[in-house]
């Protein structure tokens, strides 16, 4: 009955994918004015740029989980980063998956599936706070950070040693702005539109 | 760049839509704890049930707004209803879209179209609190809530004299949880992924 107009989304058991180390990766600021900062220089050399971002469910226990990386003790972000200048954003999104979470052996050289865009959000300023929606006061938007999913029926992550890979429930995402943020901690909503088939492997 | 993964969709002028009034149509309930007691004698006669709610998009000032339909000095709600048992869920939304927006006149026979599924709501247990998810402790879902995407290029809405159909910008609702509550509230979240064409009529 829910059926008509939704997207279904297969998803996979955690215990189909496999998960190694590899050299850590370290982050370009060590604080949040240290970011602002860089970001307003890129903003003043190259405009508005975009970070992407990617959401893997998992399933355990038979509930939906996202993959997060942690970042010391409470820090948590998804996979993906920023977009060069006039790149496109599939093909951006699949660079920076693969410096996240590919081995850097040549020999393996995952098949990354992007799949829809589950939301966008923008920043009016040069400040931590986005939005969902563009602002009409703010026209010159100074950053924008677009969710995908991303679809694999199996995959080997290696796992920058200066990070965890987590895979958190949505129940313990859903509201939960203290530890996860305002913007991952409504993952939750946008993804209750889609029917979810849970496969067996 | 935010193209390659993104649905559009066109929004109207809200100056395309016009009003009208028709008789009223009085809420079955008049408190909470009345809507509460139906449910549960609803529930054990004909299970679970869900209700489809119809999210319009306009625009005004170059921002979009949703329609909402406002009882008494506060409380708003989307237009829908509650299907009946084993009702599809696209008849099911037209019909209610008729009974509260539509003139009863035969001349006039609106042709609403339906398109994405935005969010889907779930409610555990007999009490006002609703989830973005299916929690895994609680199987036994006691209602739903979708809300899809509707869209016409132009209307007329009959609003029934006790009701009053508001435009409110996304911004006016965002994070605005004591105004519009837990759920109307994140529409803007989940509206993000979209692309706004703003059509100029």
């Amino acid at each position: 009955m829910i059926s008509s107009t939704s997207s279904v989304v297969n998803i996979y058991p955690l215990s189909s994918y496999t998960f190694g180390t590899k050299d850590p990766r370290m982050e370009k600021d060590t604080s949040v004015s240290d970011r602002l900062a860089r970001m307003k220089i890129n903003y003043m050399k190259e405009g508005m740029r975009t970070s992407v971002e990617a959401i893997l469910l998992v399933q355990e226990h038979n509930h939906p989980h996202i993959l997060l990386l942690q970042i010391g003790n409470t820090f948590c972000k998804l996979p993906g980063g920023r977009l060069k200048p006039g790149e496109n954003e599939i093909e951006g999104l699949k660079r920076k998956l693969s410096s996240k979470l590919a081995t850097n052996s040549q020999g393996h050289q995952p098949n990354w599936q992007i799949g829809e865009c589950a939301a966008v959000w923008w920043r009016p300023n040069f400040e931590t706070i986005m939005y969902p929606i563009a602002l009409p006061i703010s026209p010159n938007q100074k950053s924008a950070r677009k969710f995908s999913l991303f679809t694999s029926e199996r995959e080997y992550f290696a796992v920058p040693k200066n990070l965890k890979l987590l895979a958190v429930p949505l129940f313990e995402l859903y509201d939960n702005i203290q530890r996860y943020g305002p913007v991952i901690s409504t993952i939750p909503q946008q993804m209750s539109r889609f029917q979810f088939k849970m496969v067996i492997s």
